[in-house]
């Protein structure tokens, strides 16, 4: 029998069946390439719908280029992107971030993947001085890389010091339907309402197959974002798929039943296991990750039949000896035979001791 | 009724269904994400067989893609990739190439899009100066952007030049399966056997719905495909979804099935059109391509139902007054139906004058 | 007896007597670096004055820097910059405009060096779709590469083309002097009021050691060269050395003295050879350079004694058989006796035939 | 009066005389520009006697350069560069080692600027996993950015942990000859004899005008640096003024004699102020760098007449409140009277209390 990964990630679940049908509705007939065809308009339509008419949306393949490229538009070479030094676009994205615009990325102190403002205060600083990269942008991430959600005066702030300072906000949105459901506001109310100039809008995390949008709601910006996208080599040919995605995405909601169901089976699995021995939740469970510090033995038993993600301790200061971090990750599909499966394996572990 | 796309791109094509079904079939479960599932295995494996042992596939998702990283894995920003002014990495990936690689591309007069030895080699005084691009690198279009394809011997007369020159030879095989088709040869024998260092293996214009193939047959090359396909932003968390894609479109020969079709059909219309007035077949058709120069008062009367390209006259040095240079090209799904529905068209067109 | 290099090139020249005494003068006490001192100060003032009030200099080390930066601060990756074929951009500086500026250049057809606005019109419409990059800049060589001088009324023109087109005009200026003695106007009268929006200014042509300037005339740019310059690594940290080179340059003309004797040497030259048999001057001599056809039984001969530049033939079609096509460059420091025995010596080939 | 500059940075001194002179003497005649010419080869020579038969030398204009195009000779843009958090290419080139590179630098808890190896070990599990750039380069500073000086065995034992572990070795010299006076040893046995594969060798900080050598030691390295060089903006056309600095630099141990000047200023002055009220070294002063912290009180009062760097507070966490950081810098020039007068002006601080 091989592992079971139900916690593993978001993105080793399948496909949602909504999306496969809607790739069948739309093969039909010889359409434009390269997102000239219908069905993308419907779909860059159906998300102005959404965040609201400022919003100019572009599709691009994958959550690493909606997060590069929508700081490529915005970033100089000379450049510096504040952000949290948990977030995906410095430690998950082999450098791609810097390879592609050519700017330096300012690692700050988080707190659950959250940034403080007085920490990008401090790097204001060095805009005085021609040897270092002129911070321009804040990037941050909702729901964070810990499983935290911004609530929205905590946006607000955020927003009036990027104003005040001439920052551009980036936010990095790959789960921004988990954050929506987790705060029972909408897309748009979180993004567009909050000041974001760039948003990173996730779908591959929620049940699509692949496919990402990329929305401005700043102005000046975006409007090269046809060829900056062709030129990083996320125009895709048959974009009417990535549309169709798209659309179907947005159509009664499938984005929010999605994300309430993740978000619903973390929640579960937190209050089946948060009164055992040898573990501790780490953080609130707001979305679908928990993370949880535990003795090492439950992981070694655990990982015998589940697979799931171990933090480096380096991530996790302060832990007991013997114990370590493990994020566990909730998906659209994730069933509660599954977390109560799992959570029976974690109790079972209680024996060892 | 809108305009009819017969002949437009075999990119404006939708998916073949196989594929779809494949896509169902691979929606079982949770799998690892980033291609570590076994799904990735197999299909890679099915690539091996179709290549050779020598060969180490890797999945990116656009043709622009598989080209660009491909030479990246090869170019140092100082060096000079050659290829044919009719090249689609010269002419139609908006400066990707050289924003990736920082390299310069060398574009060498063609003749119905293949380069000429001696072109290249006029090239190779460069290399004593270091004022200029060290070329080291050739890269050709199996088959060509004008629907000519390379011979074996004219692939061997090539390799043997790459060789004698420390070139390394990259082959944008976009269409690959269209000229083996055409050759009555495997993908190996113009491919591997031929000494092409560096392949991208296209599908996405031969049925699929996207995902494309970097095939490295160099034993020095490829190594760190990983972290350049990762910075670069191709690896998607889905893989399973392009390595069924591969695997159905390997399986009984689907992609020499489509390709023939749409070779068959492109055959079929040149046939058709090839004695009628005002209007010129300009090269060989030897797969699902056709040139043909005809009268504007054709074109325009032909646009009134269908959409085809039009090349600009730069591109097409001693056309007569009035005529212009059209792309006309078929597909895996194109239909004798279509093909006389065209043919008739034209034909009616005479009409005209 | 090693081989002359009299009309190699004016950078195979040393230095001007004036510049080294400008040296010592600035090697007093201790100053701030990276050009927060009074030496830079008063050099851009100096500039400023020469320039107009608009102008805003900054210097760097190199020409090839001065060119490649001021792109650069113009330029996104997926623009496209208009050149002549011959220019020293396209041809002469390693691909380190693709390279730092991640753009493409775009060749037109020259004429001594000039481009026509034809071709630079047929380039724009590429800017209609995203495959291609789109045409944003021109750059323009003054004096050209092949000695020849814009005009005002053509570069008014030029300005005329690109104002209406919205490119920016980007102007090589590494032998603007001599251009500038030609046309007997001032430096400020072919730059700053014909809409050259930046201009590379050169120096180490015409008497200075290192040390070129880059001078933004158009408004909106040049803003963020400070980080542009560091990044690219010519912030030289002892920018007095620098300052000091221009102040003297500017200093009672200096640079139109070395000029003017540099370009009085080459119509001096021009004079002598004119009429002799075996050779033809290819271009009008309007500055420093010649370039003269010659049977190469002549540059056998003379390159006994002297080493000059022969293109290769790529660059110069249209030539008799076992004829070449020689460049014979001037200095500030070339001497009359220099010329004398030059002449006598290529009068002296006449003997061989 | 204006603010004195002694103490502020060993890069606000002029230029020693004899390199003046050595202008002079190389300003005869014409010669090979781009470094083809006989004072580079001889001054090439002489960095090979002093480096070693392996050692392979080539001239850039700045610091910052040598440093980039050093690490860009070794580095792919998915290579990740490990440098101490304090060092010169992170801090201080405004992002151009990532910018030029494309790599990612990982910035390491420092010691007085000193690496430790158990923090790049930790590094290396980075390796595991493509969402990370890969750890290929180690990048030291001898002597470090604050002023101490890696003995032989810490230098031999980052050379077996980098051969260990495939990890390139990069020093960055800008002070290495104050190092080599510091340690009494020759420049070779601190860099090619402790297994350096790469070296910034710099002179404008110990009384060069300009100009710095890159010195690749590895057999496999730095074979194309020439076109790096060139496409990177550094090769300077009279390249006869940078050889004619290196090889006076090197006649006599000029480099010895400046570096030992300033080293015994530092240490001069560390005497006299080291047992002041109010103020208290931080580092060895091995170099000619001191670290002092100051009472905020004694700063102010300093900066009326005297100019020197002040630290920001992040810099220096365990600050006594109303402190701060200052570095004071000798230079070659710097005189016991400068010292005398420092020193004194600051006994004399002590009043205020």
């Amino acid at each position: 029998m091989s592992t079971l990964r139900y916690f593993a990630s978001d993105n080793n679940s399948g496909v949602h069946p909504r999306i496969l049908d809607a790739f069948a509705r739309s093969n039909v007939g010889g359409v434009a390439a390269y997102g000239s065809d219908q069905h993308t308009e419907q779909a860059v339509n159906a998300l102005k719908e959404v965040f609201g008419p400022k919003a100019r949306p572009w599709f691009v393949m994958l959550g690493t280029a909606a997060n590069v490229l929508g700081l490529k538009s915005m970033a100089r070479s000379h450049h510096g992107i504040l952000c949290a030094e948990s977030a995906h676009i410095y430690c998950d994205e082999c450098g791609a971030p810097e390879a592609i615009t050519g700017a330096k990325l300012f690692p700050l102190p988080h707190h659950g993947g959250k940034i403080r403002l007085e920490d990008c205060k401090a790097t204001l600083r060095l805009r005085e001085d021609v040897h270092h990269n002129y911070p321009a942008i804040l990037s941050i991430t909702q729901s964070t890389e810990y499983g935290l959600v911004y609530a929205v005066d905590e946006l607000i702030a955020i927003r009036d010091f990027c104003r005040e300072h001439r920052l551009f906000l980036h936010m990095d949105g790959a789960r921004l339907s988990n954050a929506a459901a987790s705060l029972g506001l909408s897309l748009k109310q979180i993004s567009a309402d909050v000041g974001v100039d760039v948003l990173s809008f996730g779908g591959a995390k929620n049940g699509l197959m692949f496919g990402e949008a990329v929305v401005f709601f700043h102005d000046d910006l975006g409007h090269d974002f046809g060829h900056i996208r062709k030129q990083h080599m996320q125009l895709v040919s048959k974009m009417r798929f990535v549309a169709a995605q798209f659309q179907e995405y947005l159509t009664n909601d499938l984005w929010l039943e999605n994300a309430r169901a993740a978000n619903r089976m973390a929640a579960l699995l937190a209050d089946k296991i948060r009164d055992l021995d040898h573990l501790t939740i780490v953080y609130p469970v707001e979305v679908n990750a928990l993370f949880v510090r535990m003795h090492k033995k439950i992981i070694a038993k655990l990982n015998e039949r589940f697979y799931f993600y171990t933090l480096d301790t380096a991530d996790a200061p302060g832990l007991p000896k013997d114990w370590q971090l493990v994020r566990l990750m909730t998906s659209f599909n994730t069933t509660e035979e599954q977390v109560c499966e799992f959570a029976a394996a974690i109790k079972d572990c209680e024996k060892i001791f």
